[in-house]
């Protein structure tokens, strides 16, 4: 199935997710099969868009039949790489940082917490969820000691940077960010950015547009 | 400015709010003009689409003198609509809505929290930066005696369209959904979605992909 992979386009892998979400809702409802008609109706993606998507990554649906529910969401969680586990640190325990740990949907999908981290001596001792909030300086140790996949950065941005780079110097290969900054990181290793001021921007930026229209 | 803004694409507004981060950043370190080359080194865009880019909103720059960042750090404000402020509401106060709430950059932006809203009578009656959480069944009430902009939407997926339609039914134009889900909106509204687990499931796709080169 991987025979075409290496050409997708950024723009059809972060509509995947959206696949994902949406199969997951239609297990839970018990629907076996679905075109790919009711599929865009449902996603709001064409028909046409759909196929060209799901054809990336191998022949899926058969004509007439439309997709097999369970198959298709087996196979996107395989392409996304859901068919492991992960295990999770977060560093910087503040807002966003709690936020995230208190999440319970990322352990669902295979997302384990094992590490919070902190500079503030006020913090470190505290549990988020069973999970010890520790020192920051004894990350290389946990991170020498512990397979870590994803770290996630809530800190500031004056210090996301050297947290990045201590996570990369010891091993972590993905990286979530949440500090509002672009982080310079090897060729080796991937990052995603959630940047929620540029998103509220954008929000802004179409409110002032449909009031000027 | 505003002439040729009909034909700007998504791709070159999402880009927006990061070249005005960037060009505050510039701001704040006192330097007053900056070459197309020089930014695309900072902002990792090439110095051609930068060029690209800002024409898009009109004649910035000049010929061997660069951007005057201070100029078009104003116009990008203006075209992102940050020259006026904006009332905003949180409707769910569990951990993400918590986490926006305390998040005083979106202050500085000229974002105002002015109301909190949730379900939950334990939490009905609670402070975050002297906001009074409300009982949701207030909210039209509110709705009608305050200007609201934008609703923060941080409820679970399942009441998030009918909190959603409270909104629009009550005047709001711009809806930031933090919810898992779609929200089926009408024309003239403007929404914005930070779906979390989807940026997440990017990067394990990423994390895979980089793993079988």
């Amino acid at each position: 199935m991987d025979k075409k992979k290496n050409n997708i386009s950024m723009a059809v892998i972060k509509r995947l997710p959206k696949y994902h979400r949406y199969l997951q809702e239609l297990l839970e409802n018990d629907i076996d099969r679905i075109s790919s008609k009711e599929l865009s109706e449902k996603i709001g993606f064409t028909a046409s868009q759909i196929r060209q998507d799901l054809n990336c990554f191998g022949d899926f649906g058969q004509q007439g039949y439309g997709y097999n529910v369970k198959d298709l969401s087996n196979e996107i969680r395989s392409i996304l790489g859901l068919t492991k586990d992960y295990n999770t640190i977060i560093i910087g325990a503040g807002n966003i940082g709690q936020a995230i740990a208190n999440y319970t949907r990322f352990d669902r999908l295979g997302f384990s917490l094992i590490g919070i981290f902190d500079a503030n001596p006020k913090l470190t001792g505290l549990s988020i969820r069973d999970v010890e909030i520790k020192d920051i300086d004894t990350l290389p140790e946990f991170l020498h000691k512990n397979k870590v996949d994803i770290g996630i950065i809530c800190v500031p941005k004056n210090s996301a940077q050297k947290v990045c780079d201590a996570l990369i110097q010891n091993g972590v290969k993905a990286i979530w960010n949440f500090a509002p900054t672009d982080l310079e990181i090897p060729e080796d290793v991937v990052v995603e950015n959630v940047h929620l001021s540029e998103s509220l921007l954008t929000l802004s930026y179409l409110l002032k547009d449909r009031n000027e229209e």
